[in-house]
């Protein structure tokens, strides 16, 4: 019988080198909210996604293909746009057949890692498309890379909690010997009923809901399949898998 | 009323430099076998340890000081070494009055990395010499940064336990905004009963029991304060604090 492929969990941005992402799937996970606002957007029709690492290239790119500019820095509305990270944001009515070129702080940098490092099979994944994320990798039957984005290398748990969520649904159909991956499906196991309410312990809560009120973007972006697609990277695009 | 000191969590030599270790006392962690070790050799009266970071510098400077040159690679005794890295094997008969000089694959070479970052008050910290540990950073009312060695920058879990128990018994005294504490705190509240039973599932107990036998070592190590001195790093030593 072959060998299951392996499946490993990278914690931050600075401990994906460790890991062989060239023939591998690489889950980009930035949970708050890079991630979950990709999934929102294409789940309500954007025609496609273009993750783009600073502002001034968002604002470049948007002009140049008549898409839409949007991201963050540090949490807020970057100087320079109109549109942020939140994905209650990109709803059918504003976002359907339209383009959409994303920054933010740390999901769209972890994402252009993976793609210097020789990734070529990436998707991302939060939440809201969860089971989409997890019937991928089944099918593709290839070794799978989940590359939590963190926040500026630190460690975050929301990010740990989505990565645990796929292992606790596709571990049988891989070989996994790595603690990350362990210890972040304890972590979900032990939350996954009660994640909004574990949420409140979290760094980056504090920063999005006590500094700045995103209570909903919260809630939305820990609820599962509320936008189940496949965001599938594609010739610098994330289009609809 | 002044502010406590904070406390943050490394869950790899790989992150530390995220954080400002300057002004903080350095907990070194390796659980499985470095740090145990150290406790154990002091605890059982060497004279001191002086920790160095490559094999022919431990053969060359035990020579120079009449001292006995230990150390691992991958778990194994190193090339050209007569003694290892287990705990047991530094005895109170074997060890007592001599100096101790020692390579291992990653406490070591974290020891160092947190020196060139311009640590000044560096301990080392392992099941066997917690409580030492928790009483002196109570005492030092200074910033404090867990800092894990993990297996070759990979984050492992016996380390974060032990980060996980210092947190539960020192949190009072400390500010704490910070995801890795949280999570390794989590981790170790639901595991401290039954810490052996759960370390079956680690890496590094197939490595270390699996592979080697060294079932012995790993209960050693997972058993608090049955070595309980303050190994502080003063003048390239560790010594007994």
């Amino acid at each position: 019988m072959a060998q299951n492929p392996t499946l490993y969990t990278s914690l931050s941005p600075a401990l994906l080198h460790l890991y062989d992402v060239k023939d591998s799937v690489v889950v980009v996970i930035d949970v708050f909210r890079a991630t979950s606002t990709i999934a929102a957007a294409l789940h309500n029709g954007a025609k496609y996604i273009i993750p783009v690492d600073t502002v001034p290239k968002a604002v470049e790119i948007s002009a140049a293909v008549g898409g839409i500019a949007a991201g963050e820095r540090d949490g807020k509305l970057a100087e320079g746009l109109h549109h942020g990270n939140s994905p209650l944001e990109y709803t059918k009515d504003f976002i359907e057949d339209k383009i959409l070129v994303l920054t933010t702080t740390n999901g769209t940098r972890l994402l252009h890692m993976a793609l210097v490092n020789g990734a070529d099979d990436v998707v991302t994944g939060s939440f809201p498309n969860l089971s989409c994320v997890c019937n991928y990798l089944i099918k593709q039957n290839k070794n799978v890379i989940l590359a939590c984005a963190g926040w500026k290398d630190r460690f975050n748990i929301e990010d740990a909690l989505f990565a645990g969520a796929v292992i606790s649904k596709v571990k049988s159909h891989f070989t996994i010997h790595c603690d990350s991956s362990f210890m972040v499906e304890q972590l979900y196991s032990q939350h996954q009923h009660d994640l909004l309410k574990f949420a409140e312990n979290l760094t980056h809560y504090h920063r999005l809901v006590n500094r700045f009120g995103y209570i909903d973007d919260i809630a939305f972006c820990l609820t599962e399949d509320v936008a189940d697609v496949l965001p599938l990277y594609k010739e610098e695009k994330l289009v609809k898998g």
